[in-house]
């Protein structure tokens, strides 16, 4: 006997984007706040007048290492002592990290409950807070535990920037610098021309790029297609930050090295020219996140590809731009041609 | 300035339910099977038979008090040892622990990976494999970590049922009242007049079971409405489970408790007749599941209702029989009410 069960689409989710806007923030449950101390010895009492409800706070370490589940699960155990139910929210207030552990617990907690992103950083308001990609770190890799779970609301504040320091606005510059190569040509000559050091052209670079992002995430939530040109840089930077431990560079510097990788590579089997090689160097160079990243032995370096979750039966998905402005996807790379092309970053 | 992001339904799952239907299993990518000793001793031999991939076997200890996140843990570090990807796919080999825990490492791992129930318990069978309700247990409560997650297909197979004890088969049957008695007056009856010792008795009542669970599912996949009616005696059996430490009854024991429970205050507020309580009452009774349990503290075990994931703002939602078939919804309950329908089981 056979009995079929339609889940005929139910669900249907959108949500707000807000930059820069001054909107108070207002939820019907219980509230609990994620964050580290930085962040709120910098910003919670700002944040705090936007806040209409009484909430909790849980602070939690800063660093990638501690994005596991042991952090998870005791922010999980501090919203059921605190009897936080089906109804309650959480608002992740802080960089990346603090997005995706939040978003993560959220997933999880009593089978999901809603989330607000706060993001404080470059990186986190231009690409990790906007998509519902949550997750944390075991010691086997990056986001190898998580769930596709999305915030009911971002809310991006450019003073939040004011604080930060250079090296982690450069982290998120290269973000952008990645979507802006693969989707969007006008936005590169943009970033060519302007200075992202006066906060007005910053704004009007996070806006393009979350407008990107949203774009690119509303077509394919769980990344079954165009999604995954967004790992374009990452699947070099994500080898570059297991081969230093996690330590050397921070994750968007890291991606900033996996696009001058890919590039190479893009060169090498002509999809971007010197001139396109070129422009995309010099506007990380003019941004100072262009790295100076020394490969110690190319065959682990090729073995570490395979670690990351998009590898699939020993085939390598590998994103590169096809001129300035597109992308292609390609599985089919013969290992010899990436040693070749990488070579160029050896020692 | 503000960015709409809009998740059109894009997500259509259906599945299949498989009941003593002779199939192959066949997946694409690397296989899992999760189980524990007992069941892979007795049943794993006859199962191989009918899996055409080669595969991995995870055996987990045995027990509510293992269905935590250190047993998740493990299991997610297993599938990482091994190499599983995204297009991996994990089997839960036993009864609803298994099926909980490996459905809930199939909703995080790499973000969401498919997974296949095959429930070895008839309780698993009928009402836990079927639904995408997943999760592990934390000193606070049951289930309070967990996802939606649906199986990618469902195999029920009577030959398990074969070496299963006798208690066992119990509580999968008071699972089956559960249904019948808010759904389905004809299939209350027909538990009436069936004797399910005879496996073909017991064969229908496990297809209209999981026929009534996948439409109830399918209507309400997230718990919104009509699927809190499957609640129905485990708000009081929660509580007794709670008070027994989870070691005195098996969940569908505790569950045949919590009828029983519901039943005497649906009767006090006139929702259930004296000849239908009795009904019910006597359907427990010759299916040897009718259990003495004595609450030792009302104000103690009225307290434990709000430590349910389903209690929102010290409301707690009743799930009643309305006449034998219907059902009735309550979250205004006076606590004087509750207190006095419980006195008839205090010690």
């Amino acid at each position: 006997m056979i009995i079929d069960i339609d889940f005929s689409p139910t669900i249907s989710k959108s949500y707000k984007i807000y930059i820069d806007e001054e909107k108070e923030i207002e939820v019907s449950g219980k509230l609990a706040i994620i964050t580290n101390e930085k962040v709120s010895s910098l910003h919670l009492e700002w944040l705090k007048k936007r806040i209409k409800n009484d909430f909790i706070i849980i602070k939690i370490a800063d660093g990638e290492e501690f994005k596991n589940l042991e952090t998870a699960e005791f922010i999980l155990l501090e919203l059921m002592r605190h009897k936080f139910d089906r109804k309650s929210t959480l608002i992740a207030f802080g960089g990346g990290i603090v997005g995706d552990i939040t978003g993560f617990c959220a997933a999880i907690f009593l089978r999901g409950v809603n989330f607000i992103q706060i993001p404080t950083t470059l990186l986190a308001q231009v690409d990790a807070s906007v998509g519902g990609k949550t997750g944390v770190n075991t010691k086997f890799g990056k986001n190898l535990i998580g769930a596709f779970h999305q915030p009911i609301a971002v809310y991006c504040y450019s003073h939040f920037l004011t604080t930060l320091p250079k090296r982690e606005v450069g982290a998120g510059i290269a973000e952008m610098i990645k979507i802006a190569t693969t989707f969007d040509e006008e936005f590169v000559s943009f970033l060519e021309k302007s200075d992202l050091n006066k906060s007005e052209d910053l704004q009007k670079a996070i806006a393009k790029s979350i407008g990107l992002k949203a774009k690119v995430v509303k077509e394919d939530e769980k990344e079954a297609g165009v999604r995954a040109v967004l790992n374009y840089g990452h699947t070099f930077g994500h080898v570059v930050e297991n081969k230093t431990n996690y330590k050397e560079f921070l994750h968007g510097e890291a991606v900033a090295i996996g696009i001058k990788m890919a590039n190479e590579l893009a060169y090498d089997l002509g999809l971007l020219s010197e001139d396109e090689k070129g422009r995309i160097l010099a506007l990380l160079a003019k941004n100072e996140i262009d790295f100076d990243f020394k490969i110690e032995d190319l065959e682990s370096f090729y073995e570490a590809f395979f670690l990351d979750k998009k590898s699939h039966n020993d085939k390598i998905t590998f994103v590169f731009p096809k001129g300035i402005g597109g992308y292609e996807l390609r599985d089919n790379i013969p290992k010899e041609k990436v040693l070749n092309s990488l070579k160029k970053f050896c020692k």
